[in-house]
């Protein structure tokens, strides 16, 4: 086996191109059987072996800097940059992250996870050689799904600016996470018809030279090409067309499936784990499909992954023209939310809490200064969300609380979360956005009546004296277990209070607090720091109360075990009994 | 005169084209006086009047809805839907704002100030209108300056996948606040060229129609194309080819010094007040240029702002490549930044606080994840900053405080500023927000030896007890006119604090406090809600410490008065010490 051997890029410079052909097999071999066992992205690997041999076997890697647009096709990348070990060896699977990496390799430049970053930060290696006289190529890699991010598309604007060596690999397998969705992509479409050829090209229009790859997975063709822009002097795209997922039937054939995939059979392409317990994406589609029905003015939003809100490919064909998906664009998302809110349309535009922040300025200002009832459903803004650091969902408290005129809500129950978006589609008057709480959906079966158009009202579940623990989302479970331990160990009959508002506060309820309660607790599932916790402290600063936050500390981590954190911040029941205990 | 008897689009339709030709000087005739004694956006308004003339005498406005890309370009819509007196007569100059206003007029359909949100916006207006089984015209009208930003970019590739009426006006006047950046101006100036025959199309590329209007400021030409485009059933670009500030021989010379003036003398188009006052911009382009002689990889970078930082056209010549101007891309600056200092280099990027905002993703990921060494300035952050509702810079502190990784500082005087710059491009371990001081610049001539890479350690400037406040940035010096009233009026002896550092606590200072103060007041410039006295408050919570938070209720305020807000926020120094008092 040739992969056994290569241990940096050096060692692929000395295959020939029969002996790459076969490393090639063998990579796709052994990302097969990795990712049957440990899950992980599929398709943009499969697809991107033999361009990332080819831009190794040219390229002089790290003098040569590659940037993976995402880097979930960075697992070639890592094979042939002396981490095979972690896509050979079972035991060395977690060596590795899913993503690039500045910290395991001098070969990888930025840790990366969100889209349409690549071109840009390319752009900025390019200019700091430049500026110290420095020479070798810049090289940005980029999926098609990615080039509808504004960032992207800002980037493809920019880099002629340059004035210099910078190369863009564009990455064309026909697909995002699901199917392609802009114009853009009926012109890759000619050009792909055109063999590159045709006159009208995006590429161009953005000033940038441009040469076309049609066979994508060929590496002597590939070769060709990489060697014909090495060391331009201008900025230039590489378009290639390659085929997701290949190599691997079922990925070929279902591409939207196999974009990241848990562990599976290979022989069937069965997952060898099923999880069929009904989550807050099913509850949503369920909801929504419901409501499209009674009211055409209902429209479901994504930014490029349509299934956090259960919108599957026939779930899709289902909504209609009442569900859309812009592609990977999320500023795009909720400024057409806020234009449809505006023209008497119901938008909810699901989105996972680590993307939304992609969209910041639209929240603020396309729809929040316009007071329009967009409602946005936050998915994974929790620490049991997603654990790689680039893709955490503990901001989400912060950053939404500190937009004016944004109502943001956090379900305990899934029947709380129906209740909210069925407020929320009702009313006129105010953006909501609505966390979804993180771990296991929990459900009653009893639905809520609560009206949450009387804002900023806490619900108190359980009366006590002395100490108040406000449970926000996720964490409502954490303060009813804290209060138990408290009744059980020290003899303290809490308060418990489900606040619902995260953007609010119930000063009616906290004042009546001070009456016959000394300590005041917050749990909260994100970042203490601007949080909801540091609101009620506060709002209390000037009065005796004494009050407690817990929460997460405001760091990034990566890769996390969620009991570690947990313990680490004190927000285990047993943890947080004992520090309210000990403040008394 | 004809504006006098315009008091909807329908009396626009009642003209011939001589007489609309007679219309437009009228209007442009009260556009600069009204200009020469008010002050507000030139050259957008002067570029436009011909065609927003036509666009009313086509089109059906309310029914047909026009959206203007950043809205400083509407005044000739204000004239022409009922709101001409607020640019005729001097004592209503003040009835309207200076952007598009739903509560103005129902011919408004957004609150807009940022760019390049038109296209998107105007899809979900379309959207609605389609699901609601409606019909109507959108059009977006946006500048070519805006086209850049990645929103734009986004809606451009999504509009045609809304299979449906959609027209989009690409005002084309070659220039954005400053020259325009991109190789999308190349394209641009291609069609021009061309008289829109080039087959290579950035609009095209985009599967959009495309029509070319070469004499864009001839109402005839304008009428014809934009009635060619009327109840279109798919996205369509009319791509007009404009001068910018046409009318007035100053502002057609240098469109750049006139896309907003301050009021000046018709005749010689010199300003009537001259502010020779040094400032903030002055202080960082002394220190950049000098820095920029020293070290060769330091580069200054803006966002179609240039002169946020000093950087007139004379002053970008002079500092060649260390001086980027990316375009209106705040997403590509903040990369772009992030990639140069990961390879060797030292960005600042100058901006401002409501601007920013554009690139929260961009700051979290592309810089603060990979802790990468990016310097920025953020400019106008405070209640002296814009006091348009789309301009506030009152948001920056919860917002940037909510990124984990970001050191955000908070210089008084143009010392501490300069010390800061200084520090951050010495080290490289830290991305570092400057919040540059609202109101005067405070200068003591004394260099400031602090050593800021010591985080985190606040300054005791005057130690007094029972009461410390805590003065940030701006709002240093109500801190030490508290501290003199509270001597004065009630004989204590306040400590004043100068914290410095927005992102950090020092919590050994704070501790220290416990000894002897039972009071901690806070000033900040800026929400309080997520901020840092909230922060404050929260350190102290479990504490007997009594704390109070002194800052801007979270709330959008649109043209404001700046005393009437200290003054409902309880800031002045008069109203501080006496909420201290109260509290002892």
């Amino acid at each position: 086996m040739y992969i056994e051997n290569i241990n940096s890029p050096a060692d692929v410079k000395k295959l020939n191109i029969m002996q790459l052909n076969v490393l090639a097999e063998e990579m796709r071999h052994a990302l097969l059987t990795r990712a049957s066992r440990h899950g992980g992205h599929f398709g943009p690997n499969f697809g991107m072996v033999e361009a990332i041999i080819a831009m190794h076997y040219v390229f002089d890697s790290p003098k040569d800097k590659i940037v993976f647009d995402v880097s979930h096709q960075c697992y070639p990348h890592k094979m042939l940059t002396g981490r095979k070990d972690a896509y050979l060896y079972e035991e060395h699977y977690d060596d590795v992250s899913g993503y690039t990496n500045p910290n395991e390799s001098e070969h990888d430049f930025f840790t990366v996870g969100h889209t349409s970053t690549s071109i840009s930060l390319a752009c900025g290696l390019a200019k700091a050689r430049d500026l110290n006289g420095e020479d070798g190529n810049v090289i940005a890699v980029i999926g098609d799904g990615s080039l509808s991010g504004g960032e992207a598309l800002e980037g493809l604007d920019f880099a002629s600016e340059l004035n210099s060596n910078m190369i863009i690999v564009a990455n064309d397998n026909d697909m995002s996470i699901a199917e392609n969705h802009g114009g853009l992509y009926a012109n890759l479409k000619l050009l792909r018809e055109t063999n590159g050829q045709a006159e009208c090209n995006l590429f161009k229009a953005m000033n940038l030279d441009y040469i076309y790859v049609d066979k994508g997975n060929d590496i002597a063709s590939l070769i060709e090409a990489f060697e014909k822009v090495k060391d331009t002097k201008k900025a230039v795209v590489v378009h290639i067309n390659t085929l997701k997922g290949k190599g691997y039937a079922p990925a070929e054939q279902n591409k939207e499936k196999w974009h990241w995939h848990m562990p599976f059979d290979i022989a069937t392409g069965e997952s060898l784990f099923k999880d069929e317990e009904p989550d807050f994406s099913d509850a949503s589609l369920e909801y929504l499909l419901k409501k499209m029905d009674e009211d055409k003015s209902v429209v479901a939003i994504t930014a490029g992954t349509p299934t956090v809100m259960g919108f599957t490919a026939d779930m899709r064909a289902k909504a209609g023209k009442q569900f859309v998906d812009v592609g990977i664009a999320e500023e795009t998302a909720v400024a057409l939310a806020s234009g449809i809110a505006a023209n008497g349309g119901k938008p909810v535009f699901g989105v996972y809490s680590s993307f939304i922040q992609r969209a910041y300025d639209q929240i603020t200002q396309d729809v929040c200064i316009n007071g329009n009832a967009v409602t946005f459903a936050v998915f994974a803004g929790s620490v049991y969300g997603m654990n790689d650091v680039t893709h955490l969902g503990l901001q989400d408290i912060p950053m939404l609380n500190s937009i004016p005129g944004l109502i943001y809500l956090a379900p305990v129950t899934k029947e709380d979360y129906i209740a909210m978006l069925d407020w929320s589609l009702t009313q006129n008057e105010y953006p909501v956005a609505i966390k979804v709480p993180g771990g296991r959906m929990v459900s009653t079966g009893t639905p809520v009546t609560k009206d949450f158009g009387k804002l900023d009202t806490y619900e108190i579940t359980k009366k006590g004296s002395k100490v108040a623990i406000l449970g926000l989302g996720t964490f409502y479970e954490n303060a009813v277990k804290a209060a138990d331990i408290l009744k059980a160990s020290h003899g303290i009959d809490a308060t418990v209070i489900n606040p619902y508002y995260i953007s609010g506060i119930d000063a009616d309820t906290l004042n009546e607090l001070k009456k016959d309660h000394a300590v005041v607790a917050t749990l909260e599932d994100g970042y203490l720091e601007g949080g909801f916790g540091a609101k009620i402290a506060a709002f209390y600063g000037s009065s005796d109360m004494k009050v407690l936050n817990f929460g997460i500390k405001k760091e990034f981590i990566d890769r996390y075990d969620v009991a570690e954190v947990l313990k680490d911040n004190h927000l285990t029941p047993e943890q947080i009994a004992e520090d309210i205990a000990a403040t008394l």
